[in-house]
């Protein structure tokens, strides 16, 4: 397993936390997710930067995803430099030492049943 | 921040808004959307074309993302030069003058829980 | 617009129309769709090739799309050379004579509310 | 049909199966599925490897998929070397001696009615 997965650069143009919800807590909040996969054998120091309509984009937030490990990431947990507001657009950009992958979910439970979306972020490979 | 975010070009085969929609507005309103992130230090000026299945297409229409913003653009939100029909299957081409990074989400209420989709747009490179 | 929009290859993996549906028809049929965009200059001759699991793929479905047209294919609506069958995991390779953009999306309507799901097919330059 | 379609090796950074479900058994059963199409003329041999947050991986699931074949395999159903653990954040890397391709789906009925996620997974070419 020598050969690299995937690649260091991935965006996620699409960005929203309803800040409602419906169901059990935690796993029916409403989430939104990047759900990153590091099938190295080094640690991945990641950085994800979250841009906005209005303002300056904020971070980097930091995170370690260990060697042959995943970690799904809620954006709804992410407080440093300071928390991401709720009901806004964003945008982020995700940044690693290593090679990753990285696929964005979002789980809405705003109304009576919860709607799920996914898709694998784009690779950046400029 | 010198290397290119994303491509200059991205395709939407699917494309639809429902007429109907449940819910608070106008968050629940049946939508769909553009989401856009220009990572770029330059303003990205955006030509977005729509495609029917039974006449010529329609556009450009212009939208512009500032540098380092994102902007999610509803597609019920574009009239000039016209609106978009409801309830009428469509396809969009987004071109930009920089790199951008396109993504596609659709909220449907039309029934008594949204539901959603979203995917990454076709980045086309040819 | 001479440039090359899309690729003339791509599949879907994934393929399943559900038997029942809620809702009003035909809007809230649960059906399986394929949204072809041709930006091309010359209409796109297409063939649909449907692949089981426990038996030979069959077709060419033959689908035709106007230059500067988009359409939205059902599989429920796909007869000739035989229906496919509901209930069923499929597969499918879509080949055209022109360069096309292909995405796939779901409406279930099995439940009391309806479902979506939707991604860019794969692109299959090889 | 002699060029290859898709490639070797394919990843999902996603992964989450609900313990909880809703509806008539086994369609509606939460559940988290990896299609994959062998569009060749050479049976598929395929390896599953499962990604965790807290542990080394685990692995790999063996899958054959014959040729000019799709197979919709779903995680729950995968018991060799041992279950994957329901409510628990996974990966999965799809390794094949043909070239395949996968895609991505979860139907989520834990709540009244079901929510879908689709994506094609993605295709490592590194």
């Amino acid at each position: 397993m020598s050969k690299a997965i995937g690649v260091k650069e991935w965006v996620i143009a699409e960005g929203y936390i309803p800040s409602e919800s419906r169901g059990p807590q935690p796993q029916m909040t409403s989430h939104e997710t990047v759900c990153i996969l590091n099938g190295s054998d080094q640690d991945a120091h990641i950085e994800i930067t979250i841009y906005f309509s209005d303002k300056e984009p904020v971070g980097p937030y930091h995170v370690t995803v260990p060697a042959r490990r995943t970690r799904h990431v809620r954006f709804n947990d992410l407080n440093d430099p300071k928390p991401i507001p709720r009901d806004t657009d964003y945008s982020s950009i995700i940044r690693s030492d290593v090679p990753i992958v990285a696929q964005h979910t979002r789980l809405d439970s705003r109304q009576e049943a919860n709607a799920l979306l996914s898709t694998v972020a784009y690779p950046n490979a400029a």
